[in-house]
């Protein structure tokens, strides 16, 4: 695993989408790996750590992850721009070599059988909570974070660190139509009471 | 009504949350108006348009949410750091004049109720979709998009201008702590297909 990977306690996983990010998502079933683009995922509860992801009934992904029971959520980064689009624009129902036609290079951690996209800044591999309304009525599929992992150079000691970070570290936010956001500058509350 | 705010089309009313900005969610009941600060909230469908929020149980705001089955959900800006800090960190519970001391002013559009909060930039008037499953075990709310605004100084023609717009109308990207990114460069995938 690339040494700038550092593991992330689970009740401050939260931190790592607390700002909104488009994500990847990423699982395995039966030898398929795949790997789509989410914008509409956010934190969910801090103990146990929780997520939610909407995930359309059209994708080769939630299939995977309604036969496995396991995902991985991660943050992409401005290095990631191209990928990022792609894996959210194509499927691997229509293009069977759409992780190498997107570029995206995937790696195991150990006790994990899902896989993780390399490159990213951020990754939390997920156990899928089964509930059946939740999936049908609104693609929402909410996930319990059993592990949690960060790029040293961008996360530390519980904070991202984006304003002392080269900019291709910066997570990206989706708009529409091919339009992303980078994340900016750090905002510091004055007099923080709380 | 300010001249500056335009109405959003419902079906790209996700737009105004697409890149995932903390929020202020606003609610009012007999008399009673509060506004609480959210981070984990999302869009969840374009036709009809929902979203989605996390509310904890002690919140005012969820209360009020339940007793009248409306919410706002607003993108406040970085003019507003030290306010959408404050509504996140106390309660109309222990301060009854919370929204004066945080500097929160209110307004009205026709035909709702709910208050709206002045000098946001975007707003989303949703009628709660009661699921109590969802409320109980997750503290989760999705409510039906019933009508939507934005500043037109920051969002025109269904797309947000913080890289042309001054950077006091960014919206926040909350982590911990005090601590906020304001939305950054706006990126641009080259040569979009899709």
């Amino acid at each position: 695993m690339d040494p700038h990977i550092i593991e992330v306690p689970l009740e401050k996983s939260y931190r790592l989408i607390n700002h909104g990010p488009t994500v990847l998502v990423s699982a395995h079933h039966n030898g398929v790996d795949d790997v789509m683009t989410a914008a509409w995922s956010c934190a969910l509860d801090f103990t146990p750590s929780k997520l939610m992801v909407v995930l359309d009934k059209i994708t080769a992904t939630r299939t995977l992850i309604e036969e496995s029971g396991t995902f991985v959520i991660q943050v992409p980064c401005a290095a990631q721009l191209k990928m990022t689009h792609f894996l959210g624009t194509h499927s691997l129902k229509e293009m069977p070599d759409k992780l190498e036609q997107a570029g995206a290079e995937l790696f195991r951690v150990p006790g994990h059988s899902v896989p993780l996209v390399a490159g990213c800044t951020a990754w939390m591999v997920c156990r899928l909570i089964p509930e059946p309304h939740n999936h049908q009525a609104h693609d929402l599929f909410i996930g319990e974070i059993i592990g949690a992992w960060a790029d040293s150079r961008v996360f530390r000691n519980g904070r991202w660190s984006f304003e002392t970070s080269p900019p291709e570290y910066r997570s990206l936010h989706y708009i529409a139509g091919g339009q992303f956001y980078a994340i900016g500058e750090s905002l510091i509350v004055p007099d923080v009471e709380a």
